[in-house]
């Protein structure tokens, strides 16, 4: 049991958070990854720990992607939210690029959810893999990579998903994905999901 | 159309946020509304408007409670999340139980989700009505509400529904009650929502 609790708490996760970000896919998934046991650090992709997301939630921020990402830091996942704008941050930041490749060469999971797989394809990670999207992105993905549309797709370390209303589906799979389907269930057993999930 | 859309930004949402509250359920709700076109303040019951949430999520709320419920304001929903620790601040809060009498005597929409309805009993809101909460709290409820375990109930101008899995359903039926089925369809339109729903 200690050593089960150990093993639990050292998985940690990074989820990006840029101006813009749709609030309830990063907070969705947040949440859940924090009821998992899973240490997650929401990090600003700025240096105003104040994130204005797409519908106007502001959230505090736990550090700047700088800080949270100094060398002797790792993830074992990186959390990609979408909404257009944040996701288009994302695909802009240089530094953030140097992340996701980091964590593609180290084999470690990234997930991104809605408009988020735009970063995916603009740091070229994941190249060939079989992904999905929010509908609205898709035609800039699909030469890319293998474009599915499945609610949540897991190819390897990587790990799509589509919107708002697949977030909690797609939070569920990081967990499963990194402590498996007991983990999981015990995340659900609360939370009255709908009894088709 | 203009009178349509004038009609549409006319309504206002008050979301209560107090320290614990269970932060999908209160980002779901805000942002679902506000993708209607509500015009939705987020409020902060403390003097503090960076508000720690059930999950360590630090959202910054709109104006204070104080600030937001002043003689002249009113609301067509005032909306109740979850979360044990922000439930009992709001089944507590004298300020907050007077927002909600008033609310009840202007027969306006009171929505409460999760362990939200324990601050329906606490102010003596909808005595009798039909509702629903987490199944955790339906002990405290079962006396003075016929309690329904359905998702999500509407009975006259009391919405109540469960947990962060019916959160996203219940976000839709505030938007249904104050809109419209049209509304609500349109907003469904791009997130992507599970196919049963
Ligand atoms: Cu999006």
């Amino acid at each position: 049991m200690a050593a089960a609790a150990a093993a639990r708490h050292a998985k940690r996760a990074l989820v990006a958070l840029a101006p813009g970000a749709e609030e309830m896919e990063a907070v969705i998934t947040i949440d859940v990854l924090r009821r998992a046991g899973i240490e997650t650090v929401v990090a600003s992709t700025t240096t105003d720990l104040l994130v204005p997301c797409s519908r106007q939630v502001v959230i505090k921020a736990d550090a700047t992607l700088e800080d949270s990402t100094r060398k002797e830091q790792h993830y074992d996942v990186v959390v990609i939210p979408g909404g257009l704008n944040g996701a288009k941050a994302l695909a802009d930041s240089r530094a953030f690029g140097e992340v996701l490749k980091e964590q593609e060469r180290s084999n470690r999971t990234i997930a991104a959810i809605c408009a988020g797989p735009i970063a995916l394809l603009s740091h070229q990670i994941g190249v060939g893999k079989e992904i999905t999207s929010h509908p609205s992105v898709r035609d800039k993905l699909h030469e890319t990579y293998k474009y599915s549309e499945h609610r949540v797709v897991t190819d390897g370390q990587l790990i799509t998903s589509r919107g708002p209303g697949t977030a909690m589906e797609f939070a569920l799979a990081i967990v499963q994905h990194l402590l498996g389907d007991e983990e999981r269930n015990k995340v659900t057993a609360p939370m009255v999901l709908h009894p088709s999930l």
